[in-house]
């Protein structure tokens, strides 16, 4: 195919259809009544009168929000989406990776395989009502024989080895499954755990129905002439995912040895099209734009990628489905961050494409043709960041069967920004704030609380805590004299009574939640867990954590953010947060100095957070170790003079707490994950609690051969 | 080789050579002193003697305790054990699997590959200090060129695929790197996550030196003669870990493609040598020594495997190191949970081995014999139970770097057991309990703790909660007016005022904790965790939950045991367990039925424990769903006559607890690793938080059809 100018009716139909898409989906989004019926059946008939006959390659993604183990709210989403396709008289519609399962399982199909069966079960159903228009629908398929155990299921011989499931897609038309395709990339790293249930199929492209269940034979092997599906005229190579991203010329260093999308192109498709639940993260639109793009034009072929939406626990898909023409330019982009049913062609090369070209989240499109660096400093990303982070609140809430949230609101930045997203995400209505001083609690922290409530309207409570931590430390007086110095004295060095403060805070928040069905949301941000500062039980405990990979940097950045581009109301006609609360030094307002009567902040005790952020970024996104660190000059260091021992002894208390922290980490409720090269989310990172004895400086030789010389002492 | 009747010599050395390497042992682990070396030297001249020349196959196994990323400590140890190796005049020393690095260093090498460099400076190091006796030592290998940035490596061409690092062992020996090995299999799967950093060889055996950090080539593909290596006079084939655990006949699914143990045998090595980091989980002895035995008797030949000994966060390895002759039978075996220098000669084809035939933990014996079946009332484990949580604590007190740990001494069955539990791992004089009553603890359960406490001479005191619950209860009493009816008024069913309770205590036991540099330790055990009867931030807070892959029933067959096998001491003549501790109703002791003025206990707010830890068992050993579950007979049906409705009623209630229960999970301190077949442990079951709409019971074809016939409706 050329690139051709397009003629008249499809000029007009390119300035047509994204209004009529942009209904459509209203429709699809509103709550089922019969105007709305009569309203889409009307706007059905206009739309497929524009588009003419099957067989022209217009397609619909589906760009859907599944949760994983929900297969009737899924098979439901997707019934609906398929009626409208065929309705619209499309050549196909395809769903993002796992739609039906919802993606990522995780290891609930392996623990309860009954899931899978029940899938299949769904599948079919589905598959039985489909007509002319095909559909790409994403499901788990079991390698061995199905029934009531799968366990027991005869072994073929030779025996088929391998993790029980394929990661598939099935093609459903004309009321039967047409064929199957098979993940091949089974991504195992970071947020990815495919491995764990999954395994990879060798062969690219499409498997015949019969297939269904029963593992690759070797006999399978030279099946290329297979590889490609035939819809309505058109034959497309389909793929999953990690089967897009091995290029060679593109990554450095591939993953795997075998390039599915290699193999499809070579069988000339019409298109190749991409069935994805990839995660945003910082720089990834980056990434992403740059490989669609080199791969429609290396193989001179359309690239269709349609992928998920919505946030599973820690983890964030944001949509923006999209076309590339065999040049390698965007024709068509769903938006990010929101459900939608996308009429696309990618057979007609056009430079614009049909229907929406959403714009990306604020500031996220500049990045696309910036050069390939890091930069701690960088703002481009507090859009995506924003909008990531109101879509896991409304995600972790919805799903988990709750509407209201709670906080603790101290006037501090943390809390603040917080606040803002739950009221954005949630609505004011379902947002508490409570205020909880104690006796160091200065009034201009109440009064930004205050102001911060109003301005979004949520309402705020106060409940003093002095009397709770006086109760709390009257039951331990007694303690020192009925240990009687069986365990020395107290440890001077101890927080305890900082710490109350804070588990006082939260339990008073648990017990409202108790009471009002409400989350209670922790405020602890990225910079706070690295460094093992936040209170366990305490500020760091809630349902969510929703700041947990942003860093204390990036929330300020992100505070000024919102006072510039969050919709300025009635209400709040200057910008939402008081500026005091982002211009004032963080702290916990936990404890006061004794020499200067001044509450302590954060970077007193611990080090600048502009210096502790550059620390996390070089680890996470440069690897870089100790020894590194204390050579390399810092971005901070351009404007901050930094004596070396100042340096060296920062660097030391980072990795002694970051060591100590490791604990933290492990008991901290899902995180947002936000960043591009690391987090310290479960999802996304694994670090043993007892490695605390790793030596962060590295060796010397001359140490390394003490220990040698010496290896009957005692360590 | 064949089965050979002792010569008198042997026979002797049989007799003698336990008795030293007891005496060897208790040098090795006793602290360094001069007369420490000196009575090391003599006895190490007095085997050495008894031994005779290198050549004849005599071997230690280093069956030691890692922990991860403590090169310094774990170098310390492994050349230990080389030079005492040396001194002996043995062939070869074999370590586990990544003995120097510790297994598992998890994602902590990705992030920080500055600690794979230095574990190769370490590895150098020790390979020139070694001498005629060859160390297997493990460690991880990069693919890559090393240097100080990894990532910018020259990229060969064709370009290497897949993760940094091999699984690799070392085989050192006369002042240098002789050879290395490569894990070929690559678990991934409950508690194995190698994939996420390991690339699997394809070929099995050894690669030359001078391979090390370049990754396998093509052109190597035919190797087979080069897959043993010759260590004084005998050829041994090496593999690690999973490399084992693949044979097609013992195995119904074998999991890989390839078995790198058929490649090694068929080159007919003198013995394989295994070398495990291989967890210890219920039933598993029996699988291991099965698949042992099964593969030397296979192959006619004999087969050594070293197993890492020690706790890892959730993961318990039993070391157990073990010989099998060519016949399949065992004829060494070392301890279990303990570290041990191991003499061992596979050579000799004895039915009696040489050195130790360590027992396994008490009970654990019988049923390497027993059918392969599940038993929900197996109790020949609780042996082994009991020894893997001893070490489960001990570890991680030690490698955390605290001595102390409280809990909260309810009188109460689970707390019970965890006091014993601690301070049979830590010593008593390490352990505080501390009884919090409330208005409604009965004196006889106060008084039960302060009888456990005197029995194991701990320190008990008390902290009543009743004015702390009260400030909360008093802080609160506002909310309602100063909400203003906003959020309506509050749930009925809240349990705030019970669970304020349970979080009162950890707030007391983790201030306590904090003054005195102790660890809380968490009570709540498996059955509660899988039916969410325990409070966040209470009773399942903690630094550790010992208990938390204990089923109720079991907790109380282990106190039945602690009673009856625990040594009897002169406070404790009868048992240390009051009697009625065990045979009370397990219960939170948090809230009084208002019509009996009785105390709740757990079974009439749930269900019998008995019932739903046999739910537990058929999901996790035999994946049976919610319907199977309904249609099978219990075995708790066998005593019990329960009517269909109320087990209905009762699979229910479990099923829709446990779906809200996984984000207790989720925040769940770390829980030991007991059971075989499944945990909630996070390092083990991963199950999205909002998976909370999966229809336990399934779907009929009636829902099935009437969801998708109306898809536009409202879920």
């Amino acid at each position: 195919m050329t690139r051709s100018t397009p003629s008249p009716q499809w000029q007009n139909l390119q300035t047509q259809l994204p209004l009529w898409e942009a209904q459509l989906n209203t429709a699809l989004q509103a709550p089922p009544s019969q105007a709305h019926a009569a309203t889409l059946s009307d706007l059905t008939k206009s739309i497929r009168q524009a588009l003419g006959d099957r067989g022209q390659g217009f397609m619909a993604l589906g760009q859907i929000n599944t949760s994983p183990g929900d297969l009737a709210g899924n098979a439901r989403q997707i019934m609906t989406y398929i009626d409208t396709a065929e309705a619209l008289g499309l050549d196909l519609i395809a769903f993002p990776e796992l739609a039906l399962m919802g993606y990522p399982p995780r290891d609930v199909i392996g623990r309860h395989p009954f899931l899978v069966e029940e899938n299949l079960k769904w599948l079919q159903a589905i598959a039985k009502r489909t007509g002319q228009t095909y559909a790409l629908v994403g499901f788990v398929e079991p390698r061995y024989q199905t029934g009531d155990d799968i366990k027991s299921a005869t072994t073929p011989s030779p025996k088929t080895t391998g993790k029980a499931y394929y990661n598939a897609v099935a093609i459903l038309g004309n009321g039967q499954i047409q064929g199957i395709v098979r993940k091949n990339l089974i991504p195992t790293y970071a947020e990815f755990e495919d491995a764990r249930q999954f395994e990879g199929a060798h062969q690219a492209g499409v498997f015949p129905a019969n297939a269904l269940g029963k593992p690759e034979s070797p006999n399978d092997s030279n099946r290329a002439a297979a590889n490609l599906i035939d819809i309505h005229g058109h034959r497309y190579g389909i793929s999953i995912c990690e089967d897009l991203w091995n290029d060679a010329d593109f990554f450095e260093k591939p993953l795997y040895a075998h390039d599915p999308i290699a193999t499809l192109a070579a069988q000339r498709p019409a298109a190749i099209i991409n069935l994805s639940a990839s995660p945003t993260r910082s720089r990834k639109e980056q990434m992403k734009h740059n490989l669609c793009s080199h791969l429609s034009r290396k193989y001179s072929l359309p690239l269709v990628y349609v992928n998920q939406v919505g946030t599973v626990d820690e983890i964030a898909f944001d949509g923006a489905s999209r076309v590339y023409n065999a040049q390698g330019e965007l024709t068509a982009r769903g938006k990010s961050f929101e459900e939608q049913f996308l009429i696309i062609n990618p057979l007609l090369g056009l430079v614009l494409g049909l229907g929406t070209m959403a714009p990306l989240p604020l500031g996220l499109e500049a990045t696309l043709s910036a050069p390939k660096t890091f930069n701690a400093y960088d703002t481009s990303d507090l859009g995506r960041t924003y909008e990531c982070l109101l879509q896991g609140i409304r995600d972790y809430f919805r799903k988990t069967g709750f509407q209201r949230a709670l906080l603790g609101l101290s006037g501090g930045l943390d809390s603040a920004v917080t606040v803002v997203l739950l009221a954005d995400a949630l609505g004011p209505e379902n947002v508490l704030g409570v205020s909880m001083p104690s006796e160091i609690t200065p009034d201009s922290s109440r009064q930004d609380a205050q102001t911060l409530a109003d301005n979004l309207g949520i309402t705020l409570v106060e409940i003093p805590i002095g009397q709770i931590t006086q109760t709390f430390s009257d039951g331990l007086q007694t303690i020192p004299q009925k240990l009687n110095g069986h365990w020395g004295t107290q440890d001077a060095r101890s927080n305890a009574a900082d710490n109350v403060q804070a588990i006082s805070r939260a339990t008073l928040l648990r017990q409202l939640g108790n009471e009002y069905r409400a989350l209670p949301v922790a405020t602890s941000d990225k910079s706070e867990f690295y460094l093992g500062y936040a209170t366990v039980n305490g500020d760091m405990s809630g349902a969510l954590a929703p700041l947990g990979d942003v860093p204390k940097t990036k929330v300020r950045a992100l505070a000024r953010w919102l006072n510039e581009h969050r919709p300025l109301t009635v209400k709040t006609p200057k910008g939402v947060l008081p500026e005091s609360v982002i211009t004032k030094p963080s702290g916990a307002d936990l404890k006061v100095d004794p020499t200067t009567g001044q509450l302590v902040t954060a970077e007193q005790e611990l080090m600048p957070y502009e210096f502790a952020d550059e620390i996390i970024w070089r680890i996470e996104a440069l690897q870089q170790s100790q020894t590194t660190l204390h050579s390399v000059r810092f971005q901070y260091e351009e404007n901050h003079p930094l004596d070396p021992t100042q340096k060296a002894a920062w660097l030391d208390t980072f990795f002694g707490r970051m060591a100590r922290a490791v604990f933290k980490w492990f008991v901290a409720p899902p995180i947002l994950i936000i960043e591009g090269n690391g987090s310290i989310a479960k999802s996304d990172y694994h670090h043993p609690i007892v490695a605390g004895r790793i030596q962060w400086a590295g060796h010397t030789p001359a140490e390394i051969e003490h220990v040698l010389s010496n290896p009957f002492s005692s360590p």
